[in-house]
């Protein structure tokens, strides 16, 4: 079925574009990468000639390209707006990897461009909606086993990266902004108010974060406590745990071999983000394609790309303020249905 | 990269096939299915539909067609043998489901007919060597943690298919030939000797089977354990535990939620192994189509295939006589380095 | 070594009297029941026949009697502080069944008897400190594998009992204690601050309490989440989860067999606290008897159960508040090094 | 209740005696261990004092001591059939550590002079019935939820002796014997026929033994194997599993906190049998202690120590011949229902 393989231009080509467009080219069905683009020229041209794409140096111009059908936007978080709405301009589908804006005002400008194109064209990388650990959770919420759920804990633990500090600040918007989405989309719900408590990395940094709690309230009178950490020591885990009216339940994604070794019975933890969610990337990559080809994305939108920053958003005052802080939302477009 | 995407064609579009033809059409890089062949037209014609293929009435004139560059061989089990001799003689590369054949002399012209070729063309679907799970084992092994394997122990457990009996032979030849092959594989080692054991599935019928162990002596030392029910009760599951020197290890393929519920703590067992090896029979046409695009197959060989049935021989000799009995093999041939 | 038996005078035989009744009198060396006291005198009769004592009808009475030399209280919350005060006044060491009193100033007074009285007499039934699965994990952080305890996580869920409605203040002070004395107990570390939140069993009594969180920040500047169910809807669990600086570990308590059966592999839970703590009730009552007769009691002293009192306290006022609370707690004795 | 308490006199104070006399002494209700026998004489003075015992040197003397009650037989396995001969001719109670005897002869012997005294006396110490794992599955057993057993798999790994070189015959009577009766106890059938499969510890001494199988047939229609290890490299672990009708079952006995640190998640496994059975043998001697206050013991009998020997002898036979090879026992006498 190559006849009509769709053409992919990608932005961005570091560890998460580099991913992307191995996946693209190589791992699936009906797709092409066309272009790719990176400030970085020798990245570029070396990802460009193991897709057998064409290396370029303006983003604009690779977004304008008419042999480009659909844009993947994989490059710093600060310029994902911007690249977003040229892309709407444009009229062409694109895959913006989280966060969609690093400010809900940017996030609004996106929605309100769709609003005003009137067509969904941008889809948030909020992969772990294909994740199989967590799509078989979901089923088992709609299949009501578990009744209605009351509680949400989200647990995202990550290894040290070298001797990068993050603040609580870019901890919340590029890391928390994933276990924000999982817990709308499970939980069937938007969030009423944030707490945020957190260990700091460095004594002498206040803002630093080592380790953090938001303490969530929903709309729907359940509540929710997403778990971060920065160095967990044993490398990279992601998961979710729900507390429902019958039960409760929580994704398993430890599927390597069970050792006996050593005094010990043990399974290795994935180490790293690309490990854990190789399978759920290269889904999702596969997934998009399929749906743009048949008309439109049905991936996360940008309207969950806007409602997650909601949460970051209201997350970031209990920072400053050290309380409880209420969410403040635009009304939901029916456009977004 | 669909400038030179393979043409695959398939014979028999059952549920392996048309499992593959799925996956060959819709989720594989580099390939297309041109030709599906079937002697239950409607279900040819429905895979075909569904695949972007044309369907044919002719296995012969498949192989033959110059359009098609390569055969997928999942036929029933009888014709293996003959349709994998018949893409030999045309020079074409074959993807045959396992057993190769359903005889020792059948798999043993095969690889003659190889050998006469001069090139590897067949590979034989035992796909678990590229499941995660056995592959993450396999690692294991070669890293050395475990020190050398002294002994295996395979669990192939199948849920009941309706009315259907399963001879002891059958059970044998048509799917434990799969641990058998993973034996091989994991253990780096041939068989020497079998012993079988098994309990009939109906009073009246002493050559049905509804569990069954086979007993293996190996040619390095070690002992093997092959452990087989076609009424498990609860679902379709496959393992594999290695005893080695420095401690033991087996795979680990629950990856479900955990549900608490109703006083049990529980995860859901793959119902089938259309579910269990959902993954595993992806990665093997992917890896089958690259591997041609960039010259020879580098899966399971069709010495592979024969040595499986060498072991399956033995068993089927063990049936007969009630006592161990000694496997007896053609010298390895060079060829199959 | 049945010469110097303790002889123990048991207040209370309900579900937990009743148990330490049958532990002491049949599990227990070293130890006899001497006499057993309940306002309900059918239910004292058949217990005191069963171990072999004299049932009697007077709490005091049985406090003074000669020749009983240790006090079991196992009687309703709100007695305890009284009775436990008349049998340091009678200078008779006391197992005392939690919460150690049913408010911060009784717990108080039975500290200042001590103190004023000079000796250790009260030990507070937190048994867990003896639950295997509890002590393993204690172990374990003194071992130093994890490093410092940065985040404790405390999990405590009961089935539904009947129709009973439990308030969130009975849901802290006789339920959520445990957690933490468990919690002080393991951390190493008393509680600085309190936030509770909750959802109500029944939505027209919003002090009705089905599930709790109770967010606490520590004295060594970690954080802890207590976590509790009225409801867990499949039976009775209790869990530690610690995050170090090193790694996490969590108590493990499943030890039933593990059933494939009907599409799950499944385990069962504990249906309900005797059956989860069996053995550490016994531990509990034969570390008791052994510590008296060798002097004095090693278990969680009247401090503990203060202690506990005091991050109740401040969670009760969180509830009042809908905000974090800080603990108010009088100075740390010497006595209790 | 110490008015008539027991009064045991154990002969044999090594690892498992000594354990005994810890658990008779300080963790039973009821009994006394009046006095302990062993050959090596500073050993016996130490257990007797931390016992409160006298050391005697005679162990005739002390089954014939009129103030001794019951006899606790933890000497060498060679002086098993004589010690317990003694008791029964002194119409005493005996609880013997496994084996019973060391030749089949020997165990008949003593279930003929049990058949001539007209009563139970002798109690085998095959104390995994009552180890809480064990006990579990075989209620699931009797719970019909898995059907009618039709395999049994018992794995039994011990951690290697220092230098100690175990032969074949010594893995199957001394080691193997537990695995036997626990067979005949949950699957409720004697053993038709035993095939014995090893891989020597040492290459020149071909009738040692590292690894072990037993594949043994049953008279109920089912199969069993038996898995040893001498050297399991990581611990001690025994388990059973069970495959029947309707399921299967295994029992769970890792019960440590479960760690994530360094790249994976863990459990210690029990280092030894002390640690992994100590529960079970704190049970067993306060239920054999119980039942003989009573009346007469409870647990396994004679018979059940004559019955796993009848299976250890098919097994060594099987050892010699390298064939299967039939069982063959005494006729099942009406005294033992």
């Amino acid at each position: 079925m190559s006849a009509d393989n769709l053409q992919v231009g990608i932005i961005g080509t570091g560890a998460i574009g580099g991913l992307h467009a191995h996946n693209l080219a190589l791992r699936t069905n009906g797709a092409n990468v066309a272009a790719v683009m990176d400030i970085d020229r020798e990245r570029a041209n070396a990802v460009a000639q193991a897709c057998g794409a064409r290396a370029v140096q303006d983003a604009a111009g690779l977004i304008a390209d008419p042999e480009i059908d659909a844009i993947l936007i994989a490059s710093p978080d600060a310029s994902h707006a911007e690249l977003s709405l040229a892309a709407i301009a444009a009229g062409k589908p694109v895959l913006c990897e989280k966060p969609l804006a690093t400010s809900l005002a940017d996030a609004e400008h996106i929605v309100n461009a769709e609003l005003a194109a009137g067509q969904c064209l941008v889809q948030v990388g909020f992969m772990r909606q294909v994740d199989p650990a967590h799509c078989d959770l979901q089923a088992l919420l709609l299949s009501g086993q578990l009744g209605a759920p009351l509680r949400f804990r989200g647990t995202h633990f990550n290894p040290r990266r070298g001797d990068t500090i993050i603040s609580i600040k870019d901890a919340i918007v590029n890391s928390l902004i994933h276990d924000m989405h999982s817990l709308r989309w499970l939980m069937g719900s938007e969030v009423q108010s944030a707490f945020v408590q957190w260990l700091p990395d460095r004594a002498d940094m206040p803002h630093s974060a080592r380790f953090a709690l938001a303490h969530l309230t929903l709309d729907n009178g359940g509540l929710a406590t997403l778990e971060w950490s920065g160095d967990s020591g044993y490398g990279y885990e992601v998961g979710v745990e729900i507390v429902g009216e019958l039960g409760t339940a929580q994704t398993h994604s430890h599927s390597s071999p069970a050792i006996r070794r050593a005094g010990r019975l043990s399974q290795a933890v994935t180490p790293d983000w690309q490990d854990r969610f190789a399978e759920a990337y290269q889904i999702e990559v596969q997934d998009w394609v399929d749906s743009l080809r048949q008309g439109a994305p049905t991936g996360p939108s940008a309207w969950d790309g806007y409602m997650s920053l909601v949460i970051a958003d209201a997350c970031l005052r209990s920072v400053d303020s050290g309380l409880p802080e209420p969410t403040r939302a635009m009304d939901h477009p029916a456009f977004y249905a």
